[in-house]
């Protein structure tokens, strides 16, 4: 049987512990192609490059049978490229992005470069999910998230994903506790409160530090960030047609 | 009465003929500030600026009555400012964005920096509308569209907006045949196709520009292209809780 052919990108850059991580993971599953930013991309949203051109380089000794490239686009450009330039005319198997350093549960999926890879591929069809981990550190420890990321990766090759979707996924931070499984839930519903420092430059300017932190008020239970509290995994599938199908009609009956 | 509070943001930087025109409007109906990206962000999706400050200094003589500020992050981190730090502790009514200076219909809206503007707006609980014009020249004609956007803009002020959306209006390039009315309908699926065109430096180096259109294969009605290519105002409620929760079950019998 042929080895499925995997793309990989990402949001936090081609140097970044948690893409390797990730390739090792893959490169036992499948043929893997790696495209990821060149500089970190994180809270890019599903930003794409269309005011300049982007440079793409190939990465030397990434990891031994794994191709992989750097490129100074968003995640969502990298997909691009890989789909329909580097793979060009090769059916991609499976899009996988992270693994995330930082949690993209809740609203945050929105502002998430790795979904937004994810997404991107969900949008041509083809299998994708994104991988977070809920711990920002630049050496933060992965290894319990290598068999949950097999045996999701191998449920989406064996079954496809549903039409329109990506699968956002994240996992506890490693802690002593063992995970205690994967529970597939909705999105919770939390926003971040932002603050503005101002600071003035050394040439007397204003300038201004955004900083937020997540105010969750989602009570009702089966959300992703509930999920995480109690050490499991949150699997959500995310969709790409952003259209409220019950507001449609309250806002019909005004015009 | 008291006017309504009205932020006003865009994708298309404070320079644009679009954001003036709706400013404009929207200066007839209630008290107006605005905060617009220095430069073009088009397609910046729902990306926010994390990894520096931002720049933020007023615009002297942008309209009389209204207070206009340029500022150096994404439309999503004018949102931001506007509410946390320009009219922190003021109720905002409404928030507007655009009128861009191109189509933000079907996946489009994915990508739009114009549409990241008013979906944060919707995060953060207010009332929020993205305009958008079938037309990306810098002097396009928004006369057409004065009427619509008083007409939305009230009807939204009036009723406020179902929780979790915002909505995505986008008009037909001016025509010679008047404007046929209003479709509230649903995003289109569709897709663009990319390509890239390798080039070569003065250096000798390579670069890739990205292009791609719309490829719409999506033949079942009721969509917002069908109501633009029919000549209608369309307008899709769009949200920002992505869970698709009719494929929730498919995923939860997997684990």
């Amino acid at each position: 049987m042929q080895k499925p052919l995997i793309l990989i990108a990402n949001d936090d850059s081609i140097a970044a512990k948690g893409i390797k991580t990730l390739a090792e993971i893959m490169s036992k599953i499948g043929e893997v192609f790696v495209v990821a930013p060149d500089s970190h991309q994180s809270g890019m949203g599903h930003a794409i490059t269309l005011d300049r051109p982007l440079r793409v380089n190939q990465v030397k000794d990434f990891l031994p049978n794994v191709e992989a490239y750097q490129c100074s686009g968003t995640p969502a450009d990298c997909i691009k490229f890989g789909k329909h330039f580097l793979l060009k005319g090769r059916k991609i198997d499976l899009v996988v992005s992270g693994i995330n350093h930082g949690s993209n549960s809740s609203i945050s999926v929105i502002y998430s470069g790795t979904m937004s890879a994810a997404i991107e591929a969900a949008i041509e069809g083809i299998p994708a999910i994104g991988f977070s981990l809920c711990d920002f550190g630049a050496d933060a420890d992965f290894s319990h998230t290598e068999q949950y990321i097999v045996q999701i990766a191998q449920k989406v090759l064996q079954n496809g994903l549903p039409k329109g979707i990506a699968l956002n996924v994240n996992f506890p931070k490693k802690s002593e506790e063992a995970i205690k499984g994967i529970k597939v839930c909705r999105q919770t519903d939390a926003l971040y409160r932002e603050t503005f420092q101002e600071r003035q430059d050394p040439y007397g300017k204003k300038y201004y530090w955004m900083d937020g932190f997540l105010q969750n008020d989602d009570t009702a239970g089966g959300n992703d960030e509930d999920a995480l509290a109690e050490n499991y995994v949150s699997i959500v599938p995310a969709k790409f047609d952003l259209t409220d199908y019950k507001a449609l009609d309250t806002i019909k009956e005004w015009f």
